[in-house]
């Protein structure tokens, strides 16, 4: 893979999200060699893919070039690269652009969308995980409404104009809360040759509450403000099929729909070589100790979304989203020093910063360790926490500038179909 | 297509670029039906298209949704549709999602990339004419040099980082420009493991001066600047194919690259029925009067690029960019309706605003009417005049902001491979 050889030990960290950007800056100026690999060129600020797929945000301030996160570090290296498998007897990380050998190795791939074996659901469904994916449900939702025009089939039209959205997490809360405000503030004006009454929004939730890991009274405010824009909520209601057109559920409801999400649920991105072993836990993570080691392992780390640390307080694993990937990455800068070194590594006690979710303008869930708020402060707060977690000032300024125009305005101007998504639609 | 039948004449308008857009602006709230089609939702403002291949603007700020522009129009539609032929005798438009009778058809098509009839040429080039080629341009530059990181060929490490352009009109100039900075000040931080000093950005132009279409001093001077740049600037040689690896031409001149962009010609876009009629001039431009109305009609018109009108100071027809496109587009809203009201209609005479480049920072060249400049004022003066001409209130601030940030930090972030362009090399 053309890396020179160094005189200083070799960390190869997979994965440039929270956890992997963390560990790395935590690594500069440490006398190591990092090998950073990841199969985009970029970072992607997942808390805002729903923006980019609502045409709120355009998709490149969203995304930092990891590149210029590691530029002016000495000794480190970025590959563009898939990683096939890992030979952990060997120390070797195989990849699509050839092998390397790695003296400590840090797994920090997070999660991808889970169908939970579904074949035709998979098929059929749109996921909101990657960069391209919100693009392609940004196409999606705007082709749909361009075809309700055409056709004179008032089923079709329907089924055109309905949107079911699968999970009641953030993900999904925040992607119909802007389905909602679509509806109202722009589709009327875009398509005043088409009744937009008859779009509907409707949030599908397993469980009886949304935003189950956030309090009660979060939950219950989030569905008191989707309720408020329109949307419908369904509760205690699983989806089990979808075929492109109609939705069924293990309950008598279901949905002709053109477009289902899949918010659902997510799984740890297995990697060959680190799968079939006992230390795997529920949704693939992988089980590791307090010092973020993969059990069995002393040279093999995991942190983030992919890492099942059982601690007392969590006792089945952190929370799957930026702060435990973050705050593991930067302990394990510490840690992996400390270990080369010879010294003593510091076990990880995760520090629990809240947890928020946005419904829409004005509307938003905090639950903060002592003060849990809903509301515009709520909201406020949602905002600046995101501008100040997105990596990179023009990003900032270039988002913050999106959200006064699209506050003052009622409006998301990055409705474009750049490239359509070409989806099979049962008419 | 489900537009329903008005008391008012139909008018249809086929495209949305600069001479679309000004005409439907024009016929608002007049007594007519409009019915605008595009094959995109969105209008694409094309002088900034070698920024977004080059990663200083993002795709979504130099685009603005059709459907927006005429919001809160009466009587105007817009319909996404691609046309597949023109039925004058039936006064039918045949498009992709129907058919559509109209009493008035403005032609406001463009241009695209013309190879000549050249096709291992149009196979293995890279064009530059739309959002999604010059995002695949993006990709390509920076996939390049991923690339080139990884093999042990010498060869082929310096056809991957070699770039060659052709066509020395304001596209290929622009885009060498942007590349040279890029050499510059990016790539050495992004790739402190390459020898990016091996690099080479080479403009292609047959004739014997760049920039063709303006004064001396400006094709002097743009060369002035390219070569400061560091571009190898090459005149009087016409490339005869490409292969995906080597450049020919007809000279004894050759190079080996991976990646040609075509910017040395564009032709019309050509539709069925209009075409193989005695009216199509050189570059497949309809030959319309003084009053746009393509040569034996009374009622279709041609306005912008894909119109070509000979009049005294313009004998080949006018130049083919935004200003002829805009001020055809105004007039003929005016005298369509003079037309539609028994009147007798105005003749078009071109008001020149002049023509000008940009090469990179503090460089460009102007050729106003009554004066020529060129350096740091002629620099200020394009980004003033391109940030005017953008559509949209958010666009201007957005591109503003960044070329304010690209300015002070030497930097463009939007380096991100989003979607990666797939083309084969020959290695």
């Amino acid at each position: 893979m053309n890396i020179p050889q160094s005189s200083h030990p070799r960390i190869i960290i997979i994965g440039g999200g929270f956890g992997g950007i963390s560990l790395a800056k935590k690594l500069a100026g440490q006398e190591v060699q990092v090998v950073l690999m990841d199969k985009h060129n970029y970072h992607t600020f997942q808390p805002l893919l729903y923006q980019v797929s609502t045409g709120g945000l355009e998709p490149d301030s969203i995304a930092y070039p990891i590149r210029k996160v590691l530029q002016g570090y000495d000794n480190f290296y970025f590959r563009l690269a898939e990683v096939n498998q890992i030979e952990t007897d060997k120390r070797i990380v195989k990849t699509n652009i050839g092998d390397l050998k790695y003296d400590y190795l840090v797994v920090a791939v997070g999660t991808e969308t889970n169908f939970f074996g579904n074949k035709t659901l998979q098929q059929n469904s749109m996921a909101m995980k990657t960069i391209p994916q919100a693009l392609n449900l940004r196409s999606l939702i705007l082709e749909n409404f361009e075809q309700a025009l055409l056709t004179d089939d008032y089923h079709e039209r329907e089924a055109l104009m309905n949107f079911v959205i699968v999970g009641g997490g953030p993900t999904g809360v925040e992607l119909a809360g802007a389905l909602a405000e679509i509806k109202k503030g722009i589709l009327p004006k875009d398509y005043p040759d088409l009744d937009t009454r008859r779009a509907q929004i409707n949030l599908v939730q397993g469980g009886d509450r949304l935003l189950p890991a956030m309090s009660e009274i979060a939950s219950k405010k989030a569905e008191d403000f989707l309720e408020k824009l329109g949307v419908n909520v369904w509760k205690n209601i699983r989806v089990t099929g979808y075929d492109g057109r109609l939705v069924t559920t293990d309950t008598e409801t279901s949905f002709e729909t053109a477009t289902l999400v899949w918010a659902a649920g997510v799984k740890a991105v297995s990697i060959k070589g680190l799968d079939a072993k006992n230390f795997v836990t529920r949704c693939n993570r992988l089980k590791i100790n307090r010092f973020n080691q993969v059990e069995g392992f002393d040279n093999v780390f995991a942190i983030g979304d992919v890492a099942h640390m059982e601690t007392e307080a969590f006792p089945n694993g952190h929370p799957m989203m930026a702060q435990p990937a973050i705050q593991q990455g930067r302990l394990l800068g510490k840690n992996l020093i400390r270990l080369i070194a010879g010294k003593q590594m510091e076990p990880f006690t995760y520090k629990d910063k809240g947890n928020m979710a946005t419904i829409g303008r004005n509307k938003a869930v905090c639950d903060l360790p002592n003060f849990k708020f809903q509301g515009v402060f709520a909201w406020f707060v949602w905002m600046f926490v995101h501008l100040y977690f997105l990596i990179g000032f023009r990003n900032r300024v270039v988002v913050f500038i999106n959200w006064v125009y699209n506050y003052i305005r009622f409006d998301r101007e990055a409705r474009l179909i750049i490239r359509p998504y070409k989806k099979e639609f049962k008419a």
